[in-house]
């Protein structure tokens, strides 16, 4: 079936207009990696980098969802346009029937100004890393003010979301076990703001202890650099979510304040930029493969005609 | 640091003598993806093909150690030579540690018609595609008969274990759940060889009843294509080894039969060519990164001048 084709120009208008269905259809662009996206990239490119983008991770339980919608209140209450990328790393499924309980959670779900959209980081290059940079983009042009981009922290997702986020917002709950979880994950490294959600439940104050205790150990403390603060929360009370938003005030300015934001921005386009680019060339090694070209060299080195360092210097000439 | 230079030819000539040693330095050449590997891979080629390689997945607790010594036991018996790769895709340590406890498990450690190594399957690059093929090759040509990786089935390395072997063992336990933990693992696909262990324990008939149940369910059944048998064994009494040895040889049979074995091993060289491949452009990529020429573009896509495909454009003909 030959994708349908696709009136850039006007849907990227729409879009810039405040109409949710364009960003939908944009980001379902994005999503089918529809060959029509160079022109959307291309014509979104001159309204970017407006948006601040804010990642949200943690494991499943921690209430990432409550504290979602609790952060999304406290930004409307300031006017603030925002849009949301729930992203599954786990689901192979992306649109429809997450969105749908997403909507339901959400108390959003009907505010013109905030725009909620379950993705699935598809496929195995790279999980996040593929599509959602680029969905951020259609949003950011599209004039949100904020992207909230929530992934539940498993495997390497929450690695990831750090490197596309602005701020990276780690989300725990008070429970044995957590500070080490936290350590074995990497989200020490990741984390600007660490918030201890449901923070009425027993040991609240022990995992808030255990990780500014890590933070300390760490190699976070020299000065110049940001120091994350812990917070608690009680988001289904929107209890602290006040305090949350005021450290990422102060995150944002620490980062604009010394060049940490472009820095951060420059190394996140370099990283979309190179994945782009390894994507065009595993796509041209995908033709040589089907063309025969690898397979007659690979029945060579089963041969022991010749081995697989020769092969790849071949494919490498005819890739170029 | 710049690397120990290596006399390739002799250390060669040393592993093709049964020398454990100079195999021991050739695997961990190819573990610290070493400049001279190119040199070895080409002065191995001739005198590979000649392994069959088996594949052992199954998830912790199921008896793998035990089952590869079992293995290990009857093949000895036939006078094979054995390579064994036990490969830990959790682990970032590779050689010393795990290998002293294999050594200890192993009734084979002294015999030197039997070399075992484990493997850390370092970095996020494909796990056991980047070194597992290349130490295979290594045991292959320094004369084994039959070289035995073995896995941990834990998320992609299962699928990619398949990828490597010629057959493909599926170790489980009877137990609850093992089924829908098969189905979901996508195991049943990728086994030629299911085997339950630990088969005195209640519920191995009914683990067994479950696998062939869902392999029938499958598209697995078709004529001319190979059935997987499921099997029982008690390891560590090495009951029912001599049926999986049966089984082994059918599969061989079968595959070489019909030119499976010959497809499978294109294909694998196939994939073997393509990571070398893509690895020396993502050097060329770091190159081109570290080198500020991706930075230059990504400041231009950040400041809304310039597109990720764009930009990916450039980067491209750089590359090339």
């Amino acid at each position: 079936m030959a994708p349908r084709s696709v009136d850039v120009p006007s849907l990227v208008a729409s879009a810039r207009e405040g109409s949710a269905r364009a960003v939908a259809r944009l980001i379902s662009l994005v999503e089918d990696g529809h060959p029509a996206l160079r022109e959307v990239m291309a014509a979104l490119a001159p309204h970017t980098g407006r948006a601040h983008v804010i990642g949200l991770t943690g494991s499943p339980g921690v209430g990432k969802s409550t504290s979602t919608n609790a952060l999304v209140g406290a930004l409307r209450e300031r006017g603030k346009r925002v849009g949301i990328l729930a992203v599954d790393p786990s689901s192979p499924f992306s649109g429809g029937a997450l969105l749908g309980d997403r909507v339901r959670m959400s108390d959003y779900a009907l505010d013109p100004q905030v725009y909620i959209r379950s993705m699935a980081s598809r496929g195995h290059l790279g999980g996040l890393s593929w599509t959602t940079p680029q969905a951020i983009r259609v949003l950011d042009a599209a004039g949100c003010d904020v992207v909230l981009v929530e992934t539940v922290g498993v495997g390497q997702s929450e690695v990831e979301i750090a490197g596309l986020a602005d701020t990276t917002i780690v989300l725990l709950a008070p429970g044995m076990g957590d500070g080490i979880q936290a350590a074995k994950a990497g989200i020490l490294e990741i984390g600007d703001i660490f918030v201890v959600n449901k923070a009425d439940r027993d040991g609240a104050d022990a995992t808030v202890r255990d990780i500014r205790h890590m933070i300390t150990l760490g190699d976070r403390t020299e000065p110049g650099l940001w120091r994350p603060p812990v917070l608690k929360t009680i988001a289904a009370q929107k209890s602290g979510v006040d305090e949350v938003m005021e450290a990422i005030d102060k995150h944002v300015e620490w980062m604009s304040g010394n060049g940490t934001l472009r820095e951060r921005r420059i190394r996140r386009a370099g990283d979309e930029i190179e994945s782009i680019a390894i994507k065009a060339l595993r796509e041209r090694m995908g033709d040589l493969r089907s063309g025969h070209g690898v397979e007659d060299l690979a029945a060579k080195v089963v041969d022991g005609q010749s081995d697989p360092y020769a092969a790849a210097d071949v494919v490498l000439a005819a890739l170029v």
